[in-house]
């Protein structure tokens, strides 16, 4: 008998699983998390609302009512709109329904590897266009690899992870009407960034839009996405989305976070903001360490230190960040997540004790 | 420029999305829900361990302790455990790293819809097997078409969806040892049939079995799912499953329905499986209704009287059933799945009166 592994893809075999060291700290800022937790006010309605609702019942088929919220919220149509298991949930349906083998899927990079993790599984080839030398999207090269090698679809995450860059609107526009195929924009941290591009959806019938609850909306453990499109694309796509995909405690969470989101969650996303300039002018003030400007709840930093080095330093001083090292051109890189007030204050004085000793 | 959607994949522009008519009703034994809600012992515990978790944080990145729970309670062990957002999720995740275009996967019919869904969207062909005239599995045709024609996989769903039927442990040995592709058993109804075949997970390397807690574990409404292989072949569909894909609330549901099956859950299991009997026998009573036997927590009635109008004059009683005579062989039937003993009685009156009348 043959080995049962041979059944396997061989582009699922050739690669590995997205993984993550489970470091543990007081100090977590290595996954761009809301660090403050959900606002009480919100906790509260929604213990309430969850009272009556038997957990052995399924959720509504088609969440109609969730759909119109989503829609309202982001500014959109309800038929345009899909909800799922979080926003990954959404870029595989969508990858499901668009890609195959011979379809060529156009990436920035760095950037989030899932794109590259699915688009592989799903027997698809990725073209891997570089950053700017300056870590912002190469325009001219997108729009000329998608167009010249017939993209079926291109996939940009604004602003991007890990590097913060954001798209510009006419760049984007440029980018969706140089080719045929489908423009992703994943705007996971897209109230960060003071801009999304929702509104060029009616314009650019080949745009999809992603979103998340993980980030701004403070609901990272519960898992909530949603996808905007031209009801035509979104009715595809659902095809692919499975039935039952949003449990109905997530569900009802972010309809209390969607109406009380300027309330009691903007003022959070406002502080996030005045944070991250704060502590990336700390950082900068430190010899060795050199903030790069981001539009998102998190920004890079070059470290003239081994990146491995200042990492396990953080580590040993309580602080968890993110070592992107190993990623293209992020060589001398760490990402740093956002935090409280107090969490960045000590941030900057674990950092300006380690670079204090390392140069002692 | 050219129509966006001729870049989605002709195989998924060319099929339907699951979906189901959004009926309402007092009595709604129509998706095979346990009918007695999450026992209130349950629902204590989880409320008292979700209190001090925030929901800003992302759920652990690999769930060990849950996988090894869910490996305990199954029998199996933790390498070859993987637990995800519904059975569905688990079953899209395999099918992803095994099938593509070329590839086939046999599957007898009637079965779940959502099997052909996926692998067509994945671009395999899917090569159906019927039931026998008795509507149970018919062994020697799935092992002929399985080894013939080479499949990658073959799906049994067991109890089988919508018919109750069971597969015995040496036909799906002789099935999984015809071929050199995968059997996925998906083991949704399990507990109401009195065996699993996770036994054989030991001696069969190429079987993979799915479990969900949507059904005896009283948790439709929570999505909680599980996979059960080799650690080789588990680590593969660990690739193409989600990050996080397991919010932090349905996964603690699941943790304590583990702890507290015996106590709490297992006695309404017994109770489920005691109405079937009974509310079966009290329909074959009924002139014109012939109940199929069934090892699931819902069963197959043949009509005299055409289901549609079954169906309706059911709903106009505020009882949902399924009607699934649109179903290869299964023009004269309905589903039912067992409520409680009350909402059996109902169930039992009505048809009763139903029939009357119609015989009038």
């Amino acid at each position: 008998m043959r080995d049962p592994i041979e059944t396997v893809k061989p582009a699922v075999r050739a690669i590995s699983a997205y993984s993550l060291l489970p470091h543990r700290a007081s100090i977590k800022i290595n996954q761009n998390e809301n660090p403050f937790d959900m606002p009480d006010e919100i906790k509260t309605e929604v213990t309430k609302r969850l009272a009556s609702r038997p957990w052995s019942r399924y959720p509504d088929f088609v969440a109609s009512d969730l759909l119109e919220q989503l829609a309202a919220f982001a500014g959109w149509i309800p038929d345009g709109t899909l909800a799922g298991n979080g926003s990954n949930e959404m870029i595989q349906a969508a990858l499901a329904v668009l890609v195959g083998p011979g379809v060529k899927v156009v990436i920035p990079e760095p950037t989030f590897t899932l794109y590259r993790q699915i688009a592989t599984i799903f027997g698809a080839e990725v073209i891997s266009v570089p950053l700017t030398g300056r870590l912002s999207f190469d325009i001219p090269a997108l729009i000329d690899n998608a167009s010249r090698l017939h993209a079926g679809v291109l996939i940009l995450c604004s602003p991007n992870n890990p590097t913060g860059c954001r798209i510009e609107d006419q760049d984007l526009i440029n980018i969706a009407n140089a080719f045929d195929g489908i423009v992703i924009v994943d705007e996971a941290y897209h109230e960060f960034s003071g801009n999304s591009v929702v509104k060029l959806l009616k314009e650019l019938p080949n745009l999809i839009v992603l979103r998340t609850f993980s980030k701004a909306m403070a609901m990272a453990g519960l898992r909530v996405g949603y996808l905007l499109a031209s009801p035509a694309l979104a009715r595809e796509v659902h095809k692919a989305t499975l039935p039952y995909n949003l449990n109905f405690v997530s569900s009802t969470v972010a309809r209390v976070a969607c109406e009380r989101y300027e309330t009691n969650l903007r003022p959070l996303v406002q502080e996030i903001i005045a944070e991250r300039e704060r502590l990336m002018a700390s950082i900068s003030q430190i010899s060795g360490l050199d903030p790069v400007p981001s539009h998102a709840n998190f920004f890079l930093v070059k470290s003239a230190l081994k990146p491995q080095k200042l990492f396990e330093e953080l580590l040993d001083r309580d602080i968890l960040v993110r070592n992107v090292s190993h990623y293209p051109m992020l060589g001398d890189c760490l990402r740093l997540s956002v935090g409280t007030p107090q969490e960045n204050d000590e941030v900057v004085l674990a950092l300006q004790d380690i670079i204090s000793r390392a140069g002692a």
